[in-house]
């Protein structure tokens, strides 16, 4: 039994912990395939920056670019720049990478319009030079 | 006591029943912050198929991709093909999209050469005319 009790409390304690933490997210919990990614509206940007690329500007964008994934229908995002990799195939000419993923087209659609979207273009559409955007759902 | 059993009784069958449906995988539960993206290396390869693009050739292609990312080092994988979405900025030109997530550019460097994805460059390569890839890490 003080086994038990210890066992419970461990557990209870451990899901306490992991609730607590928000680790357990909706992205996470939701799909029974335990993917993160499958299922979901992925919206992808990559931007390429006006030359010269100051140091100013990075910092202006990358503090942008944070304040933009706080958009409540974002489920995930991942904020890049180009790995160090270099075949034929691989565009890394890009400056940044900005991925993000929706529930769905209509949560999407709603991050489109959202005033921190349109606050984040007003505020950085001097800075890019050229913005290119893959949408994808799932095969 | 009998609700405190029950309690008891219902976190250890949820922590059982989450685990037991692999939703607790390791690119869920690992990062502080909730995110299954943040701190990833971001795979993302768009193709475009020869044309006349048939429904034998995108059942081929299919079933190949959902056999590559089988690849032991892939955390996470969508397959998609372009979101009903039409801007100016958006290229929905593509035919597939394969975006997969590895914990490193060292996993992602044993998937270039693993012995799935070379059957699946084998297999397939005849299908597609262009490929592009992004590779991003975290800011």
């Amino acid at each position: 039994m003080t086994r038990n009790l210890k066992r419970r409390s461990f557990i209870e304690t451990s899901v306490k912990g992991v609730a607590a933490a928000g680790l357990l997210t909706a992205s996470c919990i939701r799909p029974a395939s335990g993917s993160c990614l499958e299922g979901k509206f992925i919206h992808h940007v990559f931007f390429w920056m006006k030359e010269p690329v100051t140091q100013q500007a990075r910092d202006k964008f990358e503090k942008a670019l944070k304040d933009l994934v706080t958009v409540e229908t974002i489920v995930d995002h991942h904020l890049g720049i180009p790995a160090p990799t270099d075949r034929g195939v691989i565009d890394n000419t890009y400056a940044y990478s900005l991925l993000t993923t929706f529930r769905n087209k209509a949560d999407q659609d709603i991050y489109q319009t959202h005033p921190t979207h349109l606050k984040f273009i007003d505020d950085c559409q001097d800075l890019w030079e050229r913005v290119v955007v893959y949408d994808s759902i799932s095969i």
